[in-house]
């Protein structure tokens, strides 16, 4: 993973030396495009009312798993962190005054770098979600799309 | 896999035939204790504040990543749903009158079989967080706990 070599290690942070067991496999049902093509250029937590219009695009066969998902305005985003290290247990993220572990941060930098974000639905363009709300680099893989748990909207509550 | 066999095909559900790309590998970071041990014991949708407590046992070395979480009291909970299928494209949820695109539910079936949830944290024990408002299997394996991004709490947000 030649990405590892771009994340050195900061001062106090503790990495694990044991290999990561593998357990489960994820399949990649797309990819995410957003105006970001490096790391220091993604905003710092997306902005759902605010942000620019990003695109999730999705492969055949999923697609037509979309069925639907009109009826919703709030959806939740899994993404896959692709240039993310995974072996941190003590993180210092600047700034931070300090260390703390790995699943008190949202730093992208985890044993399953999977981010979740919540989106406003703006438009379906056949396999195409026009989102806002994201803030992850171009050419995220997308893991999973699901209508928001938080807001049960009518439709939803009636299914 | 011997459980797929336990969820047959409804009317009008439809299925892909391809078989799932490996893109990418899922570590489990231990494993969550709920008291139900079927799924038709588990409750519909978690309630936060009224569900039973559960507990999230993390591995070695896992749990040390712990540190400095205590400052949060609602945590997202990520999990591997280790008994569904994957190939579903079309669903026809019992009640939902109809079908509709994977994407367009939360059900436990879809491509990345993976769980999300708030939870709300009660206390930490060492290597396990006791938690309410979790709606899963017992033996569910844990793959990411994160602050709530939609709860800046004043310690996250000087992070």
């Amino acid at each position: 993973m030649p990405e590892t070599l771009l994340q050195p290690l900061r001062p106090l942070e503790v990495a694990t030396d044991r290999p990561l067991r593998v357990d489960a496999a994820l399949t990649f049902i797309g990819v995410i495009r957003t105006p970001w093509k490096t790391r220091d250029e993604c905003p710092k937590q997306g902005d759902r009312e605010a942000g620019p219009e990003c695109r999730l695009e999705f492969e055949a066969p999923w697609g037509e798993a979309l069925d639907g998902i009109e009826r919703y305005t709030t959806l939740e985003v899994l993404y896959w962190l692709h240039r993310s290290r995974r072996d941190l247990i003590h993180q210092a993220p600047a700034h931070a005054g300090g260390t703390r572990g790995t699943f008190a941060l949202r730093s992208p930098i985890r044993p399953n770098p999977i981010g979740t974000s919540m989106v406003r639905l703006l438009r379906r363009e056949g396999s195409t979600l026009v989102v806002r709300g994201l803030d992850c680099l171009d050419g995220t893989p997308l893991v999973d799309v699901k209508p928001d748990r938080c807001r049960l909207e009518p439709a939803e509550a009636a299914g």
